[in-house]
């Protein structure tokens, strides 16, 4: 029944990170770490290498610039056979910084990008990979790509880059079922070479849908957080994601555990899932900040105003 | 870009009254109504024609019977193209006390049925279609259909009722897409003469995915309840519906104002929605019963042990 090349990647520490600026505790992202490891979950993305010379570590927590010595920390004494990603963004990293794959606790580094800056992406990666990392691109905002840039973008990634897998992103949680399967079928089709990936947002309560939209069209990356938490509408819940795949390395057990020890306290604190506004932004294909803008002021729940905001936009 | 044919029908009174024992208030119900009528959405289902013989209207409210002074008391004044339809379950109705559709405020009857019951239910659609009524019946439960039977109850839907449309009901929320496509282009294969209907609940986060590829493939009734509201994990929620169908009739407006103004306070008294507990029971395939019931208990948030009660018992 199950597909043995299917990977599950959780980003609940990267992905969540961008709700509380990357300030998750020590204790909690080795609780996750812990709960991953025992479920058998093949990588963990704990946060973003980003330069110090651009962010200050002031305003932003560990998981902004995920140093080595703060990840060793997270993990060290933990029995596992999860390996560490970390995520870059393009001209937000020093790739100097980063050592070789040898001397570092991580294992993967993924380089996000949007289409425009594919070129950049692929230096980038071809790095990381020359440093001996296991590497992905993912390309974000893919619901914005006009398909002539896409064409090329992947057919540029199967030809220049040395990246491993290609990530396709629904960063504004828009994508319906049927644009998932074009979008990967047409990714399949180009990179004969290379493994294709799913990352979803939950706008519209299809990230665990489109997920497995993905893996019929055979991706093999797949996305998930434990309990969604992640950005606004947050991301493919991990447990349903271990529910659905039969491969019997999984348990869902530790990861119900963590939920119950760690995610409903902390979802007293920070607010992340399906709500309205968030809704709103994924029908209309739109970035969701104006919408964490919403919540955070006083009209929070005025929901028809927001969306009327956004479509009287001018935009021609 | 739009299927005229698709019907949508919103059940947020029926469904939302198994949290409530049928007892949302007047005002309520007319805010509903009021907004669906603005919204444009075919149908609202508006509870429950129970006998009152076999149930007592001290312990349940309104909308547990559907009394036609009731149905007149939440419409009468609002201007509207949205047809009234109430749900009958087999063994629990008196089809006698059903006025004929010239005397009533109903439009529409939905008869909800197991497959064991399909000849009960049969006999019943058919003397409420020869009232006068558009009909339905709802299998429910499908998830537990064995094929040869659910292959008998179609032929015979097909063949013996006078139903317009059948429903596939996903009463525990554990269908993929992939076996949601297999119904529903089973169900369209042996219901030459009818439509068929979609009826999800989302205890795995694919209530609105489900009903997208029911539509893929060619189902033209779907339910909806607004903001998901539904017993436990609740159903395919109206405002992404109608946000996906491109259908110029419909006005998602309304729907935002109704969530604002009514659901958002309704939340804070009743709990409905994607929580564990249900992902645990969708997962497994089974009735959301023992996780309402846990839900009451002061293990609510015990999912390990939950989910390990569940599997360890014995079936054979």
């Amino acid at each position: 029944m199950f597909r043995e090349k299917i990977k599950v990647l959780d980003c609940t520490i990267r992905d969540g990170g961008l709700i509380n600026n990357h300030g998750f505790e020590f204790k909690f992202v080795r609780a996750v770490y812990k709960a991953l490891s025992d479920a058998g979950v093949d990588y963990m993305e704990i946060g973003y290498k980003n330069s110090k010379r651009l962010f200050s570590s002031k305003e932003f927590g560990a998981w902004k610039f995920c140093d080595d010595a703060d990840i060793r920390k997270a993990i060290d004494g933990i029995e596992s056979n999860t390996k560490i990603s970390v995520m870059v963004d393009v001209d937000r990293v020093d790739p100097e910084d980063i050592l070789p794959r040898k001397d570092s606790p991580a294992h993967m580094i993924r380089v996000a990008s949007y289409i425009k800056d594919i070129d950049k992406a692929i230096h980038l990666v071809n790095h990381f990979a020359d440093k001996g990392y296991e590497t992905t691109v993912n390309i974000m905002a893919i619901s914005k790509a006009l398909d002539n840039e896409l064409t090329e973008a992947l057919q540029q990634l199967e030809s220049e880059s040395k990246a491993k897998v290609i990530y396709i992103v629904d960063s504004f949680g828009s994508l319906y079922q049927e644009t998932t399967e074009f979008l990967i079928k047409k990714a399949k089709n180009i990179l004969k070479t290379k493994e294709v990936g799913m990352h979803a947002h939950n706008n519209q309560q299809l990230a665990f849908g489109n997920t497995i939209e993905a893996i019929i069209h055979d991706a093999n990356y797949v996305d998930g957080t434990i309990y969604g938490l992640g950005r606004a509408a947050g991301n493919c819940p991990l447990e349903l994601l271990l529910g659905f795949l039969k491969n019997p390395k999984f348990d869902i057990r530790p990861i119900l555990d963590v939920i119950s020890k760690e995610f409903i306290p902390l979802r007293e604190k920070i607010e992340w899932g399906y709500i309205i506004p968030y809704a709103i932004t994924g029908i209309l294909d739109e970035h969701p900040r104006a919408a964490m803008a919403l919540r955070n002021s006083d009209k929070k729940e005025n929901y028809r105003e927001f969306y009327e905001s956004l479509v009287g936009e001018d935009e021609e």
